[in-house]
C-alpha cells in the first residue's frame, strides 16, 4: 500500500484556507512534537506532516529489538497527543522536495503551501558508502526496523537448529554489533540478557554458550561521546560477559555471512546490526542552503542560511559554533531545546522582531550497559553501577509519551528484571493472501 | 523472508534418534498446546510443528484490529509455554503434503517422521469462492492480518481527509463486516467504540457521524449459534448505535470500492472485513480421508478415518454424531476438550487398549457486544447486559496464555474502559530499505 495515495490524482493536502500564517514541521520527533506542543497559543495553522501516523521513542528501540518491550508501547499517534490543541493540523505523508521560491512542498499527498517551514526530519543511518552493510546490515532508526532485528535474531536460532554444518550454525548464531556509541552498547548489553537469560532456556537442542556477540568500533574506545570513566566502565561490563569488542577496527565487507574486517579477520554472522553512525534525513530542494556533516547550516536561532523562513532543529541542524564547532550532538535534548527556543522566539518571528538565540544546557549523557548497570556523566559528575541505571530508568520512564505508555514499559521493566525473562520473543511475519 | 528455509539445501529436521515414538502435532492453536501438555508425562519425543513460533489467542484478535490490545499481549512463544517440558520440540515450519504410507510429513524445513501424527492445523477463511472477497476483503485470523486491518482503517481516515468528493470519502470511512457471528458482532460493537470516542476526537475535520458501519449476513438474525435471545439483544444493542444491519442478505460482488448485495443495493466501502465463516485448513495428501464440510472425519476417538496413526482435534476435525450432524461446533472450547480426551488415550493408543470415546461438555457460547454488554448462553441459561459483560472479560482474561499477558489486557481493557479510549492507533508498515 506503499504511497499509492501519491498515485491518486484526486487527492489534495486540503487546508483550511483562512489568511492565518501556515506553520509547517517536516517530522515529529522529539523536536518536532515539542515545537507543535509551544506554538499551542499561536494565532495560526500548526501543520505536522511525517510518514507515521506516531511518534516514535527511539531511544527504546533496542528494547523492542531483544523482546523486552512491544512495539505499541513506544510509540504515541501525534493525533492523541495532540487531539486537545485547536490550531494542529495533521498529514501523513512524505516529503518528496521543497520549493523555496513558491514556499510549497511536494509530497506524497500533493503540494502544501507553507509561509513557515520548520524541518526536524531528524536523522538516518550513515552507512559510509559501504553498500554491504546499506544492503546486508539491518539498521534501528524505526519501529518497523527494531521488529526485523527481533523477527531475524529469533528466526536464525530456528534455522541454526536445522543445520549440521559448525560454521553455518556459528553464523545464524553470532550477532555483530557495529558501532560501539550507546545504541551499540545498549544493544550489546540487552543481547547478553537474550542469550544468558532466555535463549539458553528456549533452545536446549543448540550450544548457546557459544553464541558470539561483537561489538566491533573504529574508535579506541566506547562510548566516545562520553568521559573515559564511562567507556571504563561499559568495556568492563562488556568484557565480564565474554562480548568480543574489536575496538579500532574498521569493517571492510559483508557477504550475508562472512563479515570481514580490516585486519584481516573474519565473522561467520547473518545477523549484522548497524549503529555505526547516523547523518542529516536531508530533503531535497535547499539549493543555497549549506550542508555541514550532513546536517543543514542554521543560524544561532536555527534558520537556514540562505533562506528567511525556513528552519531546521534537531539532528538535521548544524549549529555549529566555537563550543560546537561540528554541530550540536545529535541527542533527543539538543532538539527538544532548539524546539523550545524557536517556539518561544515563533511571536517574533512572525512580528519580525528581534530573536533569541539558541543556548544549549547539556543535561547529562548516559547509556545503560546491562542488568543494573548504566553510565551517568552530569554537569562533571560521572557515576556508574546500580544508581546510574535507577536514574537512566527514570529518566527514560517520564520521557515517554502517554502516562499508558509509562505504565506498561514499568510493567515489562520489572516484570524482565524478576524474571529474568524477556517474553516478547515473537516472530511477526506480515499477512499472507 | 518468506520460506527461504525451503530453499536451502543443507537444512533438515534434525531430530533425535531415541528409539522413542514421536508424535507429531500439526498447529500450535487451543488443541495442540493442550496436547502438547497432556502429554508431558509420556515417555516420548512430542513435536509441535506450526508456521508461527507462537500461540494466538484469537479470541481476541478483533481488540487488536481496532485499536485496543496490542499484537504482543495475545500471543506467546511456544517455547516459552513448554520450556521445562522435557519431551517437548518445536520446529517452525509449514506442512507441505502428509505422505502416511511413510509416516512421514513433508515440510518447509525438510522431511519429518512421525509415529503418530495430530492434526490440529485449525481453521482458514472461507471464502464460498467468492474472488472479490478472498483479494478484496480483510480476514482476521491471525495477528498480521488483525494489524492490517487496524492499519487500513487508520490509513483509510487519512486518506479521508484528501479527497473533495464526497463517495470518495465516504467509501474510505465506511467499513463493511460480512458475517453476523460472534466474530462479526464483536468487531461491530468495537468499531462503535473507535468511531464514537476515538475518531471523532482524532479527526475533527471529517463528519465522523456520517461514517457507516455494516454488519451483512445471509441468516435472519446475528449469533444464529446462540439463543433467539442472545440474538435479539445483539441486534438492539448494534440497532441502538446506528449499525446498518443487512440479515438475510447475500453479498454478490466488490470491486474494491462498491460492495454489491443480492438485493441489488450498493455500498460504498474501501474496508470489508471478512467474518462470514471459516473451514478447516486442511493438510494436502490424506486420499483415504473423507472431508465433511471442510473438516477431515473423525472417529469418537479423533482418529482419522482410514489411517491407524493419525488423529485430528480442533476446528478441523469433523466428529459428526446424531447430537452434532455437522459435527462439533468450531470453537476453542470443543478443541481443549478433544486435546485433553485424545491425550488421556496416548498411553492407551501406544498399548494398543481400548480407548475413550470424545464427550462434549457445552461450556456456553459467549459474545461481547460492546461497552457493558455481552450476551452469554450457558446450560439453558441466558443473560445479557453488564454481568455477562464482566463474565465474558473474566472468562478471556484467565483463558490467556501467560501471567505477564493477562496483566498487561487487564490494564489495556481499564485503561480503555475508563479513559474511553484505545490508544494503540497506529500505522505500522514494513520496513523499508
Amino acid at each position: 500500500m506503499e504511497n499509492d495515495q501519491a498515485t491518486q490524482p484526486n487527492f489534495s493536502v486540503n487546508l483550511p484556507n483562512t489568511g492565518k500564517p501556515k506553520i509547517v514541521i517536516i517530522g515529529g520527533g522529539f523536536g518536532g512534537i515539542e515545537l507543535v506542543r509551544k506554538l499551542s497559543h499561536l494565532d495560526a495553522h500548526v501543520i505536522l506532516v511525517d510518514k507515521n501516523n506516531h511518534h516514535t521513542f527511539q531511544p527504546l528501540l533496542y528494547q523492542v529489538a531483544t523482546a523486552g518491550l512491544e512495539a505499541e508501547s513506544i510509540v504515541y499517534p501525534f493525533r492523541k497527543i495532540f487531539q486537545k490543541q485547536k490550531n494542529f493540523i495533521f498529514r501523513m505523508a512524505e516529503v518528496l522536495e521543497i520549493v523555496p521560491e513558491q514556499n510549497n512542498l511536494k509530497t506524497t499527498i500533493g503540494d502544501l503551501a507553507y509561509d513557515y517551514l520548520v524541518i526536524a526530519a531528524g536523522s538516518q543511518s550513515n552507512y559510509f558508502g559501504m553498500k554491504d552493510f546499506k544492503e546486508g546490515a539491518l539498521a534501528m532508526k524505526s519501529v518497523p526496523e527494531a521488529v526485523a532485528i527481533r523477527n531475524l535474531i529469533l528466526e536464525n536460532m530456528e534455522k541454526a537448529l536445522l543445520v549440521k554444518n559448525k560454521e553455518d550454525r556459528q553464523a545464524l548464531m553470532n550477532i555483530v554489533v557495529i558501532g560501539g556509541g550507546s545504541t551499540g552498547v545498549e544493544m550489546a548489553g540487552a543481547l547478553i540478557e537474550l542469550k544468558m537469560h532466555v535463549l539458553t532456556k528456549d533452545y536446549p537442542e543448540l550450544d548457546i554458550a557459544s553464541m558470539q556477540i561483537y561489538v566491533v568500533d573504529m574508535e579506541d574506545r566506547l562510548l566516545r561521546t562520553m568521559t573515559p570513566h564511562a567507556s571504563f566502565h561499559a568495556e568492563k561490563f562488556l568484557n565480564n560477559f565474554d562480548v568480543n569488542l574489536w575496538l579500532k577496527t574498521k569493517v571492510v565487507s559483508y557477504d550475508g555471512k562472512v563479515l570481514t574486517l580490516a585486519n584481516g579477520k573474519k565473522i561467520f554472522t547473518e545477523t549484522v546490526i548497524w549503529a555505526a553512525g547516523v547523518t542529516g534525513a536531508l530533503v531535497n530542494g535547499l539549493a543555497a542552503a549549506e550542508i555541514v556533516n550532513g546536517r543543514i547550516k542554521v543560524d544561532p536561532f536555527n534558520k537556514v542560511h540562505g533562506y528567511p523562513n525556513i528552519y531546521a532543529i534537531g539532528d538535521i541542524a548544524g549549529l555549529t559554533t566555537e563550543a560546537t564547532p561540528q554541530g550540536h550532538p545529535m541527542l533527543a535534548p539538543v532538539a527538544i531545546q532548539q524546539a523550545k527556543n524557536l517556539g518561544n522566539n515563533f511571536n517574533k518571528i512572525i512580528a519580525q522582531q528581534p530573536l533569541n538565540p539558541f543556548v544549549y544546557k547539556n543535561p547529562g549523557v548516559m547509556a545503560t550497559i546491562g542488568r543494573n548497570h548504566a553510565v551517568v556523566d552530569i554537569n562533571g559528575l560521572k557515576f556508574h553501577g546500580l544508581f546510574a541505571w535507577l536514574t537512566w530508568l527514570f529518566i527514560h520512564l517520564i520521557a515517554l509519551v502517554g502516562f499508558r505508555n509509562r505504565l506498561i514499559v514499568f510493567i515489562n521493566w520489572a516484570w524482565n528484571y524478576f524474571s529474568y525473562d524477556r517474553s516478547l520473543r515473537l516472530i511477526m511475519k506480515p499477512p499472507q493472501k
